[in-house]
């Protein structure tokens, strides 16, 4: 791999080099299936601090993360979950939490007015989290380590914040499972780069082709595993999901928290 | 490094591998000062694929990536941005959107009514845009190249949208440049462990002392860089920015562009 603190621009035609993180990224995939073995606590410290090393906007640091390794506590999280027994399986369980209440305690000891019930902070805060888990995930996926993130934590926000006991102004954005992979995850085809990458300006009338394409990549790839579902295709089990109200009470429930929105 | 698809668990006193994720993430910093030299378009095109790995809420696939060069287009977005000449200056400019354009076709070809509308899918498209920035962001540190998130792209939603052609039911989440340093960044101290990590429940007791010692050690950073300013403290920028209303056409701006947080 190259130098980080040296870089030399390369010729327009100089191969990419093939770094690691292309590699992990390539292959990754969500591991749902664990092995009960531990993670020694160095190497979840590791992972943890190269979290702590992700951008942030304007250093404002808005998130937190809680570990679990007790077992009662990730079953009762694999409960809330929507009975996620990969919760329950692998060795580490973390919340990443989109929490601005650090940010009010400064508001406090400076006698400054906290205004941070907005649209803006709350995406500020939740963006710090997103990119917290996914370089903890990077950082799991180089030490050989799996993981999958878990969206189902927004199912109660009130239930896990107040089992995790969460300070006001903060919720659980994803969980995230940590462990050793029984077996190696299969990683999915993504949509083609014409429907998700535009040059310049955004070209809708690419669109239909490219996931067209897409439905018909996707019906492959799960031909090959032998599964033939109803929802083999993107756009069908995407229009599903997207006309089945789900978390209606997700903005309600993040304000009792403190986490308005506003 | 360990051989991610057969990983074995090692002995809980085994060192922790030095892997490259792990010492990208501990030399990280975001780049503002580029040189002019152009990034080859197969290194991109490396950069982008790995992005689209980024895991991805039930394979969803909520955002997209708008990719510019054009110096005019540029201009344009640096000075919507609040005059940042880091956007002018860089070879590369993405725009990371949170797109639920695409979940909206699929229930149109599909008959299915859409009911996007909702903070959760909202939030969903802005993790998953969020995600493939952070991996995004890491494949280009692999490569030597430096990057920068750009959160005044939230400054203009409209204006921004209108910019790039987005269809309904995008926003720009924030932009990305992309380029060769002039110098390395320099890492900043993050707040201690013990302010953002907690162990099977968040432990609030800890945050004030947490804060005041990563007061202090901010402090002398900026202190060895030469740089004493007002702002030298967390807590007391902090407490500045979170008093100052901010973005506040945020939520309306982007209901204008079909992206309702209802």
């Amino acid at each position: 791999m190259t130098d980080a603190t040296h870089p030399i621009p390369p010729a327009s035609n100089t191969p990419v080099p093939e770094t690691e993180v292309l590699r992990l990224l390539r292959v990754r995939g969500s591991v749902r299936n664990y092995k009960p073995d531990p993670v020694p606590e160095e190497w979840l410290n590791a992972i943890l601090t190269a979290g702590q090393r992700a951008p942030t906007s304007s250093n404002i640091q808005a998130y937190s993360i809680v570990v679990f390794r007790n077992p009662a506590v990730k079953a009762r999280l694999a409960e809330l979950a929507g009975n996620q027994q990969h919760i329950i399986d692998c060795p580490v369980f973390f919340a990443l939490c989109a929490d601005l209440s650090r940010t009010a305690h400064a508001c406090e000891i400076h006698d400054a007015q906290f205004l941070g019930h907005t649209l803006e902070k709350g995406l500020v805060a939740s963006i710090d989290a997103a990119l917290v888990g996914m370089s903890m995930t990077l950082a799991a996926d180089s030490l050989g380590l799996g993981t999958v993130m878990i969206g189902g934590m927004r199912n109660s926000p009130l239930q896990v914040a107040g089992l995790l006991n969460l300070p006001r102004r903060a919720y659980v954005l994803f969980g995230l499972c940590l462990g050793w992979p029984r077996v190696p995850p299969l990683p999915k085809p993504r949509q083609p780069a014409a429907a998700v990458v535009h040059h310049e300006a955004y070209d809708p009338a690419v669109i239909p082709a490219a996931l067209d394409e897409y439905d018909r990549e996707l019906a492959r790839h799960y031909a090959r595993q032998g599964r033939e579902t109803p929802h083999q295709s993107w756009t069908r089990t995407t229009a599903d999901q997207l006309s089945t109200p789900r978390r209606m009470n997700l903005r309600q429930e993040l304000k009792e928290l403190g986490f308005d929105l506003a």
